[in-house]
């Protein structure tokens, strides 16, 4: 296996490195640096034609794209400890939180990043300002929604630490990155933020 | 279980209905109709705060949203036969299709029709019509993508009959309902389209 990797604050393959940390596996890498637009050369689309990290190169020659997917097939090989859950009830909500963070939380904060900021003003895609901006109250929302979350239970998605987590915590340190923190008042959201912040995996 | 389910053209509300159909599962139900805004009232608020269809209360009295996590919460239930894939290469690769669906054709097709349908015109969301507009040349894009992987195997994710295709259905019947068809010339796609709604799922 390969995986193609980029630094941070690239919050997706951070994703794949937190999980593999988390897991214990030993993923052999190499960097393709979005800032130096790599992701875009001949050479990086022949291996993934959509021109973005992560990306995990099989023995069999085939190519897994998509944060998630790389970590489900991580998961299937490395079974233990599960982060994606073990039994039905935790593997639904486990799926329930990815997907909230992915498409409530992570949406808004990739439209604000890409409608309003300077770093991604030179991008080939038209851009609507006034779009950006509007997002920010949709974010502000979802950055509640996971605090109300937090305030139920010591993990995003229950009682266990699971993938969940580590989407949520790429989102806000993105989100922070781009400024668009979360609002100080939301106590367990800056508590959870400390604790996964304290995880050995965090650094990945 | 009770299932809170939606009427057609609502297309997450339908994916859980063909995953189910697919697996024989007899979920009972309770219709929730968007067109009266009956996702929105307290009774309903009440089970899903996020006033959103699907819903699946357990008999726990929990509640699990997201179509997705629901399909993945009775794959785990009834795991025979697998919709999510079996072996890690399989999992992997129906989670990446599960995710381009999602994030690459079904993003896009959402904005065209939050920010210029008629249909939308009247919900309480500020409305940016050229955003909206910017999106169809995306949601080509996806189409394409999906009818070159339909090129490369009989299904979305490869071999097998996936979760993956039912979202792909989802979305190209929805995207035709709110007027984005698919180009014609996209034979793949369309001979896909065509066994998919043969099976007898599809009516669900």
């Amino acid at each position: 296996m390969i995986f193609y990797d980029s630094p941070n604050p690239a919050p997706n393959p951070r994703r794949v490195r937190i999980f593999a940390a988390e897991k214990g596996i030993d993923l052999p890498s190499e960097t393709i640096s979005i800032v130096a637009g790599e992701q875009k050369t001949p050479a990086y689309l022949a291996i993934n034609p959509r021109g973005q990290t992560p990306a995990l190169r099989l023995d069999d020659g085939s190519v897994l794209t998509e944060s998630v997917a790389i970590c489900r097939y991580l998961e299937a090989l490395y079974p233990d400890a599960p982060l994606f859950g073990a039994t039905p009830a935790e593997i639904g909500a486990i799926e329930m939180w990815i997907r909230r963070v992915e498409l409530v939380l992570m949406e808004p904060i990739s439209k604000i990043w890409l409608h309003t900021h300077p770093f991604t003003a030179r991008l080939p895609i038209q851009r609507f300002p006034d779009y950006g901006e509007a997002n920010r109250p949709r974010a502000m929302d979802a950055f509640a929604m996971c605090d109300a979350a937090l305030g139920q239970s010591p993990w995003l998605a229950g009682e266990a630490f699971s993938v969940a987590d580590i989407l949520l915590l790429t989102a806000v340190d993105f989100a922070a990155f781009i400024g668009v923190p979360f609002p100080d008042d939301l106590g367990h959201l800056r508590s959870w933020r400390q604790r996964m912040s304290a995880r050995p995996s965090a650094t990945a």
